[in-house]
């Protein structure tokens, strides 16, 4: 990595005759300041230059300290020495020109761009050109940043339409389905479920929800309570700041559906808006953009970053560990533009969301009981065909964070049913539910720290749509052809009205 | 009331020489188009021109064919003679000038405007203007409304800052509080409830988290399932349209919080916003903005519009009446700009939404049976100081709709509970739920329809947030203290991960 930084000191006051105080400087500061800490040489200021309220330096470096860091040195430890020698002092950095050439592990594959910067993309290195930019880029360290998105947007060249790594660790005997049918389109015929007024949401009418609800019971009372989880509420809304600290903002968003507040309540402020509804019974868009914020929130996506939010720099007593939640109030919403299909592939959905907190060897334990538990509910219950499976995103196979071990601690388990309606055994499986450990991943996210034990943390989410489609796909909508453990939790089913 | 409309019929081509077919015509239309169903004189064309491609027109009328609907009428005639005479077409009808002399019931009591017309506001009258506006204004009722909403305009100046009317129904006997602070307060000092990311919403840890659920199983067993309620489930979003059929996009359009679908899921849209966010690690606002679509949706205000509109269009058989359902799963969202207050006065909350469609006499004994649940709940379980009263919004007291007895047959009761450690036994009391019937309202905005029977509706709505600081601000948050009936449902608390 080569950084060639050419900038600018603005001074509080025009200056001249600092030539000698200047070359000395410089001196001392490419034999010490700029090398304090280096692994190598540091960097160092190879041209400079006085002139009004400006003091401009080309400052280069090959090392890890980089010409914008040795820049905020430098800023320092002039900003002492001019105050010292001429009540002077320095206003600003700005960055004229700074060139960065930056090595990279895999080839670049092709073109791509970055915000703030010009890049020329060679075979093994690509060229970064920052201009006329302000102190804030060395400070709030943009430029490392930016340096880390070519290096990703690099590998994510390699692994951009590759599968997610599929590893099959456990599968139940075969059972033979009642029917083949779809359970979604049955449900709509029989108008247990009614589509929503906007897309991707559904209405269950009694017979639909009271399967929903034996699932949910069935999730919380052989589970979730077993193995003493406690429950929260958490607000519906997830703060823009919170998935900045999650890393949702970054994955996906674009499957987020975002909240705005109002402007305002004042009805003063409501009066056009009201008026052209009243008039034109439609609603007026314009004024309506007019009356609301920019979103500073969204829609619960996945209930964990709220809990852990609810954390947020907290220091939990080791006699409390490991913290054991959950959550079953909010649902959760994601944007899908195709593939909806029923409820079995939704806008908005139900789950029930276990969270854990504790040490590594807490959280490997409890994922064991939890295996046994779900295992328990899947067969002897729900009497189903089903199977695990070990899941990694392929850029996280890439990472390797800390070795074999550590990544096979962490990682995600998928549970699958196959879906009868969708023909072939080998093929056809829904993911309805999974567990995972993430380790540091979130409690760092949130600075939530054990008294001195190190908190990994992790979360299993149980998807009510997807328990139901992965059930009825199975064993059919007729209660007479259900297994007997499932009855005990709904006897029967309730009524529908009677429509003309 | 006056009309007096200068309108342009523009034809499909221009035309001259129609003198006399015109003057034959605008005889017979006077005649007989014009006054077809006029109670009195029916409308006037006075005078008439034909240049070019147009024909305008000066029509009169002081009676129930209104000018803008005699346009409209003429426009069908004319049509068709001329294309019989002419092969001539008539495009469309433009309102040049249009001033219509609104009597009013009450003397407007100050300047308002309205969209769309300029208004002269008089003493006993309101002139309203209205010029250059296409012929939608006359076919989609634009104008009636305009002449709705003038009157409505007036009335309200009456009952503004008017309170709604208060009538006591029944009282319990008083009780002795066993402590007088507020529980929102203490919830918080023992971190049971913390406050979430974004503002009036909480985040209720185990403790909370299990009263909230007792309250909510009180209700369910004790007064929802007795009454053969039968659950739904229902979307959280609301569509906008769905708000324009019951009137909230009128009535507090400033008390929703909106939510917007993303433009795209495509990640090459995003890619620009995912960039700065990495680099900047903070929302990029103005490119967020580009990647969101106009609300069409907002967060659930109340649970009952998703219901009814899950029966949009339905018929309903006779022996399915009454239909008795419940919605218990989405939370409601409202946005309170000021005076919001622990859990007492929230953005986000929890209810549960009973909703009743039948005949009014089906209603009625149902309310009964109603409160008496509410009353042995209050009564046998809470042991609290509790009363009901009658309410109704002052403009409803004002448009007597349908008489008395009809009147009091519709209608709130609110159920109110003596906050001790807000003080005086008189005056500070809490609404923590209520039961509506609200006659046809719902029923004809969704068109939903007996199979001979006429439908009512209403709803009662059970704030469990309410019902939470009702019961703590009497009996405090000492399980030890608290009626052992409400023990039952709530034998002990959990406990709280310990802090450093």
């Amino acid at each position: 990595m080569k950084f060639d930084l050419k900038c600018k000191f603005v001074l509080s006051k025009e200056m001249d005759g600092m030539g000698e105080f200047l070359k000395n400087f410089v001196e001392e500061a490419n034999d010490s300041i700029l090398r304090r800490g280096a692994a190598g040489k540091g960097a160092e200021i190879i041209e400079w230059n006085a002139e009004g309220d400006a003091i401009t330096m080309r400052i280069l470096s090959e090392g890890n300290i980089r010409s914008h860091e040795g820049a905020v040195r430098i800023k320092k430890a002039l900003s002492d020495r001019l105050g010292k020698e001429y009540k002077v002092g320095i206003r600003e950095i700005i960055i004229i020109d700074y060139v960065i050439n930056i090595e990279v592990e895999q080839k670049p594959q092709g073109k791509f761009s970055i915000p703030f910067a010009e890049l020329n993309i060679g075979k093994d290195e690509v060229e970064m050109k920052i201009k006329d930019r302000g102190e804030e880029f060395m400070r709030e360290n943009y430029i490392d940043r930016m340096i880390n998105l070519v290096k990703e947007k690099i590998k994510s060249q390699y692994y951009d339409g590759k599968k997610e790594y599929w590893e099959l660790i456990w599968k139940s005997g075969e059972k033979n389905p009642v029917w083949n049918n779809d359970p979604s389109e049955e449900m709509q015929k029989a108008g247990w479920i009614v589509p929503g007024s906007t897309k991707g949401k559904w209405f269950y009418r009694p017979p639909a929800a009271a399967i929903m609800r034996a699932m949910e019971r069935i999730a919380i009372e052989e589970v979730v309570l077993p193995l003493g989880f406690g429950e929260v509420i958490e607000p519906m809304h997830v703060s823009l700041e919170t998935w900045l600290r999650t890393g949702h903002l970054e994955g996906m968003p674009g499957e987020i559906y975002y909240i705005c507040e109002p402007t305002t309540r004042d009805e003063k402020q409501w009066e056009h808006f009201v008026d052209l509804v009243k008039i034109t019974k439609e609603v007026p868009e314009d004024e309506l953009k007019k009356n609301l914020k920019i979103p500073k929130a969204g829609v619960c996506y996945a209930q964990c970053p709220n809990i852990y939010s609810s954390f947020l720099g907290k220091t939990v007593s080791d006699s409390s560990l490991p913290i054991l939640l959950f959550e079953r109030t909010v649902p959760s919403d994601r944007y899908e533009s195709g593939g909806r299909h029923g409820i079995e592939r939704v806008d908005e959905f139900h789950r029930i969301e276990i969270v854990y907190i504790g040490t590594k060897e807490q959280l490997l334990e409890l994922r064991e009981r939890l295996i046994e538990r779900y295992k328990h509910v899947f067969k002897n219950i729900l009497d189903m065909e089903w199977r695990m499976a070990r899941v990694t995103p392929f850029y996280m196979q890439q990472a390797g964070v800390a070795g074999q071990e550590e990544e096979l601690s962490k990682g995600t388990i998928d549970f699958e049913a196959w879906l009868p309606y969708r023909g072939d055994r080998d093929k056809e499986w829904l993911e309805y539910q999974n567990i995972s450990i993430v380790g540091e991943k979130y409690t760092r996210a949130f600075n939530i720290k054990g008294q001195k034990a190190n908190l990994w943390s992790g979360c299993s989410g149980v998807g009510l749509e997807r328990w139901m489609i992965a059930f009825l796909s199975q064993k059919g909508m007729d209660p007479e052809k259900w297994p007997s453990e499932f009855k005990k939790y709904l006897p029967e089913l309730p009524g529908m009205p009677e429509f003309l």
